[in-house]
């Protein structure tokens, strides 16, 4: 941690995952309590880690792949005084349930296999084991936490002189360790004392822009203005918008990329209006094995997200739904991206990027 | 009526309002409880009537005006064998109470001004008061069912050979009296035997289109899938929309029109795809005396419409909401209206149409 610097103003930016002040359990904000309610949950046992995950209560890649680290290392602490053929089987098996629990992201195989390479290289005894493991969990926290602050140091550059931006879902601090990917570079310009303000896209159908977005904004202090996905439109129209940033779940080696439904059109409306459009996430979203937008995979989710809403019948019963749990947005409509290295203007080629030294 | 067309299917589209079966009430289809279920009530007195506009039981402008007129007549028939003095008050009297609940809709006091114009020039016994009332009504209602029928004929040449029309809110029969505005081409289109699927918007905040426009298509046999606003430029993108159609509160002299808030971004979503894009509304929404859109005001609608989503809170208390009832799409963006006078395409402008005998 740097020290202040006296010309910022701190911003209480929500934690969604990190260590309870003992250091055995994880402590998460339980994000289906909000926006009604702010609860925060230890997560001990790799049941209460496994069920947080599944239920989403812990829910964007970023976060779960941290907080399955972090819960692996912490449902291992009962078993220090066993012998190590026994503490690595419970190892073994606590990795493969957690790995299980929502086996699309990418992040958390990804944080679990690290959580096993670093078990297979430590020698010592259980006890040395089981410290390897919660420094590897602390070190994937940190480096989640340095990724989010690095976008935000990038990206508040693109904020000089512009203070109303609009996002769509939620890429903030609830959906990672540290303060967001879409939403850090506005927290950083807040932490420099800028006047900014969001409009937050509630992003039907699970709303994630109004009962995430919007809280953990208002909680921070920042000015926030909800409204409904065919809002972001009219509110351009009036000169109300200077920029959209959002998050992104894969980018394709053109840089088409795929976000929460409701990006692509976001895309469009602000490309009409003449409005910059950023997308903002860490370098590993970025897949090369993808070489465009149309070999990305949508998953369609169920139909009663969207006919039945909160408990209610919002359509008719056995009416059928068109309910894609993302969009692909070609490249051509994107500004740039922010990435935690650095920003990427088009023409976008990531292969060469990457090749080239990423962003030099 | 015309003879049934032998070449035509019978559509068993739904009538929101009419007289019912032994005249002595309105009979309307209960919109509050759609879409969990199908509720006709049958208004008589004048406090039924109200509530049933007020609550919105009937909406859609042009089914307030026609059941307004006739809730009028139908609430004074217990007055037939009173003087006419005392007739003429209660006439007076219920005219003012039915005018003064929905006060902007420009369709309700409009068809009333017309029930007591009527009146005026009706100088028989009481008893051919009333019979003048609701004979003023019962015009007003088959007006309305003329004018809906003449937008489907005008509007079907538009479908020829496509057949995935995407709408936004519920400008269909639940609207009017009669098979709708937007809606009507589609109904026309299916008596015809084409075989024609429509996508709908469910249209946030208040769902007329998952809730309403569903609703009627699928009880009509018509196929309708259901989608969240965000997601329509998905399916263009897919190639899934051969061509929208919407309706409109307002058309200002010059194109511009004022319609239910998301219905200017879809029309950029559909000029970006290369989509056509078309307004039906009966000539009457043509308002010559507004230059443009941007004359048009935009009521603004309370914020927990957003916040508060059937019954649950789904955006933190007390965070700020936008929430314009309407948007305003530009002229630019309109591949053609259709009105019950005829299609009219590009340029608009209304007050040479008019001027010029109106389609010709």
């Amino acid at each position: 941690m740097k020290p202040a610097d006296p010309a910022t103003t701190p911003v209480p930016v929500i934690e969604a995952v990190r260590w309870s002040p003992d250091g055995s359990a994880v402590r998460i904000i339980d994000q289906r309590a909000l926006p009604a309610a702010f609860v925060e949950r230890d997560l001990r046992t790799v049941e209460e880690v496994c069920e947080a995950i599944a239920t989403l209560a812990v829910r964007g890649a970023p976060a779960i792949g941290v907080g399955g680290a972090m819960g692996l290392a912490a449902s291992l602490s009962p078993f220090a005084n066993e012998p190590s053929d026994v503490f690595r089987r419970k190892l073994a098996e606590h990795a493969a349930r957690i790995r299980a629990t929502r086996p699309t992201a990418v992040n958390l195989p990804w944080a679990i296999d690290r959580m096993l390479a670093r078990a297979r290289r430590e020698r010592g005894p259980v006890t040395a084991l089981l410290a390897a493991l919660r420094d590897e969990a602390t070190m994937i926290l940190g480096e989640d936490r340095a990724m989010c602050r690095r976008i935000g140091e990038h990206g508040v550059a693109l904020l000089q002189g512009k203070s109303r931006v609009l996002t769509h879902c939620n890429a903030g601090a609830l959906a990672t360790a540290g303060i967001g990917t879409a939403l850090a570079p506005v927290y950083v310009a807040a932490e420099r004392g800028a006047h900014i303000s969001v409009f937050a896209d509630e992003t039907r159908p699970l709303l994630q822009g109004s009962r995430l977005t919007a809280w953990e904004l208002a909680r921070a202090g920042i000015p926030v203005t909800v409204l409904t996905d065919g809002m972001a439109a009219s509110l351009m129209q009036r000169g109300s918008i200077d920029l959209c940033i959002v998050g992104a779940d894969r980018i394709a080696a053109n840089g088409d990329f795929a976000n929460k439904i409701g990006t692509y059109a976001l895309a469009i409306v602000a490309r009409h209006h003449g409005i910059p459009f950023y997308v903002a996430a860490p370098t590993s979203t970025i897949d090369v094995a993808v070489p465009d937008g149309a070999s990305i995979v949508i998953e369609q989710r169920a139909a009663d997200e969207v006919r039945r809403s909160f408990g209610q019948l919002t359509a008719p019963e056995g009416v059928a739904v068109y309910n894609p749990a993302f969009d692909v947005t070609p490249a051509v409509l994107v500004t740039a991206f922010i990435t935690d290295r650095g920003i990427v203007e088009p023409p976008f080629d990531f292969v060469k990027w990457r090749e080239g030294g990423e962003g030099e």
